[in-house]
This record gives structure tokens, sequence and C-alpha cells, in this order.
């Protein structure tokens, strides 16, 4: 049974065919975010420290921390700014300094810059995942030494120098490809959480069907676990919680294991947790009792994050503060 | 491809794996619902019709009409009334009418007394399903010559005459039994839609992924349609709607093709909409565009038949009056 084992300084999170899925909380991340971006080049970290928090008590079990920040006033000043080499290394140890503070769920080492990852793997405790590798010969020759040097498990997506196809069996094929160059260095293929893509289906009308069939291959024929950015499916749709919300539990049903999304959106969440129950992963539907409180309590007005915050502190003196266990 | 083929007088559904997810409206029913059951018990049709109207407006392409009424009062004065076979085929006979003049869409002709069967079979246009024959020797004995004699797909309910198993293999073996039984007859297997029984997740946590495993069954290996009591998924828990809203795309993605259910709440539509259009059974998005305006207007206070109503209104002058073709 494929299992990948994450690790925090006091927390384990196994993603798995047999778990609960595993919701990656995507928020930290200046890539499309001004306002983190500015935040962050004047050394103000308060809004990632929020995001880790609502993230957690909102359900995610691991953080994503991206580095891709562009700082545009540093860079008018001195040029070595301009190269995300130079940037991203000592922003990612203090994102991940940063949120280790205050949280205890292990966490995702987001960027495309290969300093970066390696800072990252440097200041995390335990056993991060590594975000990302691909099928790109240069990226595979960078990224799979920093996986086998730190025993880490790595997020492969299934794109190559050729760009992402259209077509899922060559998708597929770069997944495999990826897997098998992974053992050459000595890398368990349950160590490997591959990214199938996901298209947006309003501009493309197969891509739904084409996950959900790659999913259940990447799970029968690769015994590896998955992931996806989730909301990608229902880019440039109307409604598009609606879309997400019938998406994940579709890609559960189908053996998706994981996905780097937006865990304070209840919509989603609340499709998990019902998809959670639905495969026999929520014993006695705690989790599910759990979560129907909180909805309850967001008719008075409050919001998902208020509301799951209010109902982890009311159950434990130990949860919910800032220095919680989420 | 199987395809079963429903018909009204003017409209045809239908059911199959490369078509939207049929919706079968299961609010024309006095089982459980006294106040119905007292109106009908006077005559009195108003709810069945605004029943007919909101379902069919809120997305059924095909309505359930069961006349399984307990008249009480006129039992009182009357014994007769103490036997269904007595009370039921004259009501259907008047529920059936009732519906066809005012929508057009193919009925679903449910009832557990066989001469309210064919007194629907009688009064109804078109092509009806029937609802239901059972793996029971007498059941299969007294529906199949009804299904043959009037040329009309039926559904199967996968007990038999040793009741509900809960070993998913009966339940599967029983339908196989129906299926042969009905070829006896000459009814092809695209004409059984099989409903594989849907147990409540709260008393047995394998409830879901028995389902879905039953239907890709049902579909490899008889190729038949399924169709299931939807909501029975989620009896006893809290915040059913999220459970029901997240057992459905999971069911479609396992290949049900049909439900019979509650059309006219919103969550659960949403969630079959989306799930059509994950699977490209809506081209262009077309109906998930026509909902998502739905739901905002909903963000006024308007219920989801009122929203529901007011858009097809608006959007047809033929559409969504008393004689709309909703």
């Amino acid at each position: 049974m494929t299992r990948t084992v994450l690790e925090s300084a006091t927390k384990t999170v196994v993603i798995g065919f047999d778990e609960p899925f595993c919701v990656i909380g995507e928020r930290i991340n200046p890539t499309g975010r001004k306002k983190l971006a500015a935040e962050l080049e004047m050394g103000d970290f308060s809004t990632v420290e929020k995001d880790a928090l609502e993230q957690v008590v909102c359900g995610a079990t691991v953080l994503d921390i991206n580095s891709g920040a562009v700082f545009s006033n540093k860079m008018a000043e001195d040029p070595r700014y301009a190269d995300n080499n130079f940037v991203e290394p000592p922003l990612m140890e203090q994102l991940v300094k940063t949120v280790q503070a205050i949280t205890d769920v292990p966490l995702c080492i987001d960027s495309s810059v290969p300093g970066a990852l390696e800072a990252g793997l440097q200041a995390a405790n335990g056993r991060p995942l590594l975000n990302s590798v691909t099928g790109e010969e240069e990226r595979l020759e960078l990224v799979l030494p920093l996986v086998k040097k730190y025993n880490v498990p790595v997020v492969a997506i299934s794109n190559d120098d050729t760009g992402i196809s259209q077509d899922p069996d060559v998708r597929f094929a770069v997944a495999k490809k990826i897997v098998e160059r992974a053992a050459d260095f000595g890398i368990p293929a349950h160590d490997i959480v591959v990214d199938p893509l996901v298209m947006p289906i309003g501009a493309m009308a197969t891509a739904g069907h084409q996950v959900f069939a790659l999913v259940r291959r990447l799970r029968d024929e690769l015994g590896v676990n998955t992931t996806c950015g989730a909301s990608n499916i229902s880019f440039g749709l109307p409604n598009r919680h609606g879309i997400n919300g019938a998406f994940l539990p579709m890609s559960i049903g189908a053996g998706m294991t994981s996905a780097i999304m937006n865990p304070v959106r209840s919509q989603e969440m609340e499709a998990i947790r019902a998809a959670n129950l639905l495969m026999n992963h929520d014993p006695n539907g705690g989790e599910w009792i759990r979560l129907a409180k909180v909805l309850e309590a967001m008719k008075d007005g409050a919001t998902f994050a208020e509301a799951s915050t209010a109902a982890s502190a009311s159950s434990s003196g130990r949860r919910g503060g800032r220095r919680g266990r989420g």
C-alpha cells in the first residue's frame, strides 16, 4: 500500500489510498498576490502568519510555502534583486521559520529556484514535501539529487521539455519517466506524488474525464499518490466553487489522494469532508459532525475561518490560540 | 451503448452513459407526507400540481408518481379503503392525468400495487418508466409481464425473497438474475435500470464504497443503466445535503446514470450540474452558466424553486407559466 510520509517536528501526515484526503494549503504564495509580495519586501510576515493559522484551522494538514516573490522596489535600487536565485533562498528560509514558529503541520517547499528548495529543506523540521520536479531534463538533474540527499518526498508534475501535452497518454508517460528516473537515484515510487495537471474545463471539455482516468492509471499502474492544483479546473467559469466542490469528490472517488488548494473556502472543504466520509476515511463520522457544527455557526454570518477558529478554541484549551495546535 | 428511452406525449429523455445525469423528481409521493395524503383523500391535487411544476423548473426531467396513500378517514367509513389494491389504481390514474395536464416530462409510475402500475401505464402518455420490479419471485412474475405488454423500461431493485443483502456481491447477483429473467420475457437489458440499493452511511461505513463499486460492475458487466434513492446515503446524519452533494458526483463518476431525488434542493442540483460539466455532458457549459445565474439570484433571498421559475420565465415567453414547458 502506497504511503507518502510527511513530518513536521511533532506531527506525521500520511498521504495514501486508505487515508483521508490530504489538503495542502496553497495560500502562502506571493505569485499573483501583489499585496503579499509588497509586505514580504518590507519584511512584514503578518499575512503569512494569518494565512498559516487560518488554513490549518480550516483543515489543511500540510502548508505549501512558495517563495516566488518579485521585489520591485529593491530591484530598482539593487540589480541583484532582479534574480530570483538571489531573492528566494533567504526568503524561503524566513517563510519556513515564520510558519514553523506558529503551526506544527508538515510543510511543502515550493519554488522554481533550486537554491530556494535547498534553503527550505535546510530550514524545515521533519520531512517536508518538495514541490516540484518535472519531466524536463534540467529539472530532473537539479531536483532529484536534492530529494535523495534530504530523503524527502517530491511532487512530480507531468510536463517535460516539450511543454504540457493535451494528450493524457503523454502526460502519463512523463509521470512514468519521472518515477523511473527517480528509481535510478534510489528514490522509491511511494515518495513521488504525481500531479497529472488539471486543465480548465472551460478551455478543454474533456479536462475532467482526463484527470479521473489519469489518476486511476497512475494509481493502478505506477502505484503512486497524486495531487493537483484543484481550482484550475474551474478557471474562467462562473460559480467556480461549485465546480471545484464536485471535482474534488469525483477526483477522490477516482483515487486522487491530495490537492494543493485554498482550505479557507467552506464549499470545497465540505465536499472533501463528505468524500472522506463516503470513502470510509472518517471513522464514526467524527470529522463530518465537527464540520456540520462549523457550517451551522456560519449561518450567523461568521466566515468559515472564524467559525472554524471558534470551534477549535472551544473544543480544547490547547487549540485555536496563536501557538495552538490548530 | 446502453440507452434507456423514456417518452412523454412530446418529449424524449434518454438515460445513458453519454447523457446528462437523469434527475427523477421524487416529491409526488404521499408516503410519509401526511398532509399530502390528507389532501389527496379530499380530492385536492393542488400540492401535486405545485410539486410537479417546481420539480421540472428546478431540473427534473422525469417525475416519479407514487400512489401509496393511506386514506384513514375513508377507511373508517368503508373497509374497502383499507386495501391499497382498491385505493391506488384510481388514485394513480388521477395523479398521472393531473401531472400530464400541466407538464410535459416523461413519468415514472411508482407503486407496490400491480393494479396501480397498470392503471398508470394505461393513463400515461408516451413511454413511462415503471417503478419497480425486485428479485422476489412473486414480483418478477407480476411486473415483468406488464413491462413486456406495455413495452416500457423498468427500475429493478436488487433485493429478493431473502430481503436486502448487506453483501454487495449478493445484490449484484440479484440484479443479474432480474436482467436474465427479463431476457426470458424478451425484455432487453437496456430497458432495465438497476437500483443497487443505497444504505445509510451512518449505519454502514462501507455504504459509499459499495455503491461506487456496484455501479461500476453493473455498467461494465451487465451494461445496464442505474438509479438510486440518493438521499438514503445521508439518513440520520447532520447536514445531509452536504453528504448528498458529494455522493451524487462520486456516483456519477462511478457510472450512475440517474437518481430518484428531490430536485428542489439547490445543493444537490448544483453538484449534479457540475458533475455533468465535468463528465463533458454539458456542451459549452450552457446548463452550468444558467444554474450559476439562478444561484446568484438566490442571494437576494429567493428559494431555488422561485429563482428557477423566474429564470425560466425570463428566458422564454413560452416557459415558466402554468402550461409552460418548464
